[in-house]
């Protein structure tokens, strides 16, 4: 197996049958060794941490895959911090694809002439291309076509997922207690069909949600969302 | 009269009959002293450019309102430096509508993984909030909607209109050896049945325009788009 890409909370390689797999590791993305799942850049390491993700992970895809909404997992193996994938071609260089219930973060800083913080967005869609350099700068469904990066059919597509996947999400941590503000998504295309498909993960690091009033940690969603 | 809004390139006045006049000044926008019609501040004086960006309004106004489009013109004073308008409701607290041909600006700025430099872009529009201290943020037609803004039908109108009136005034520009990069509209809604139109001005300080390589300053432009 071929290490393909070294990321920045897992590394991909490149396995004999053609799949991928995606090696979970304990860094997490922050500023000044603060937790933000909205930052570019590794802030801190926290021991476990990818091993918690990938459980979660393996919650949600399993979920996603019985419910036949399509998504690049395979299996997952908790002790190695490992999980199997199709592998999927990353629209351009990667977008991002935000589902929002409540104004926080980045939306805030971009609206916060209009929005109020904890507004309702009632799973506002929007895409992002991944871009440290340029922080990640949102982008519309006409510019992503003239780019190249997808075509306004595929945009649609993906919106569309996008919803019902965090309506999923949303509506499991709901029975915890728990109440989803935003997710953040990747996806692919898979196959020789180049059919979207949800890829990489879905864990506390690319979510935020909350008790009440407090922001609950990936460790913690993590736990709380896995126990009986 | 009465002075009811003091902008960063023209004041505004309520006139007795319930119409408004615009007085263009000769402050531009640019940054250090350079123009830049991106600009955010007022980066320069320079004598009778208020003369020169309202003859040029007024001659593309002119032309819009004999082709039917739905602008807030009404007259223009150019001894005086002014224009009376119909009142408009501006959408928020304002947006700017920007018509795209060959990328520049800030669309370079945002886009510049992938976009190249004068890459066609075919009359691609978007839209931004007008909001100086978030650096005019992007935004979709969904956000705008969920902000009470605008509606998407509003929205659709809007681009549509935009799209119309660049192609308009890059026809003139053409027919005068210009090309047209790029150019900013507002638009208000007029009138009872509240109809969306173009409303501002259209001179050189909201567009870029180019002889082969060389930009022309709004001045010049005036003077190439009126002389016979």
């Amino acid at each position: 197996m071929e290490l393909i890409y070294r990321g920045k909370t897992k590394d991909v390689y490149e396995l004999k049958d053609g799949n991928y797999m995606l090696k979970f590791k304990d860094d997490v993305t922050g500023e000044n060794g603060v937790f933000d799942p909205g930052a570019n850049t590794v802030g801190l390491t926290i021991e476990g941490i990818g091993k918690s993700g990938l459980r979660l992970t393996k919650f949600f895809f399993e979920k996603l895959n019985l419910l036949g909404i399509p998504t690049h997992y395979l299996s997952a193996d908790i002790e190695k911090s490992t999980m199997t994938v199709l592998p999927a071609k990353v629209f351009g260089k990667g977008v991002e694809v935000i589902c929002r219930y409540k104004a926080v973060g980045s939306f805030l800083r971009r609206y916060g002439l209009y929005a109020k913080e904890r507004q309702e967005l009632n799973g506002y869609v929007e895409v992002t291309l991944k871009d440290d350099l340029r922080n990640d700068p949102l982008i519309t469904d006409e510019a992503l076509e003239i780019l190249n990066i997808m075509t306004k059919e595929e945009y649609k597509i993906l919106v569309d997922l996008a919803r019902k996947i965090g309506e999923i999400v949303k509506s499991e941590l709901f029975k915890k207690g728990l109440e989803l503000y935003d997710i953040k998504f990747e996806f692919g295309r898979i196959g020789k069909d180049n059919h979207i498909a949800l890829i990489d993960e879905i864990s506390g690091g690319n979510m935020r949600a909350y008790q009440g009033d407090t922001y609950i940690e990936p460790f913690e969603l993590e736990k709380i969302m896995l126990t009986k």
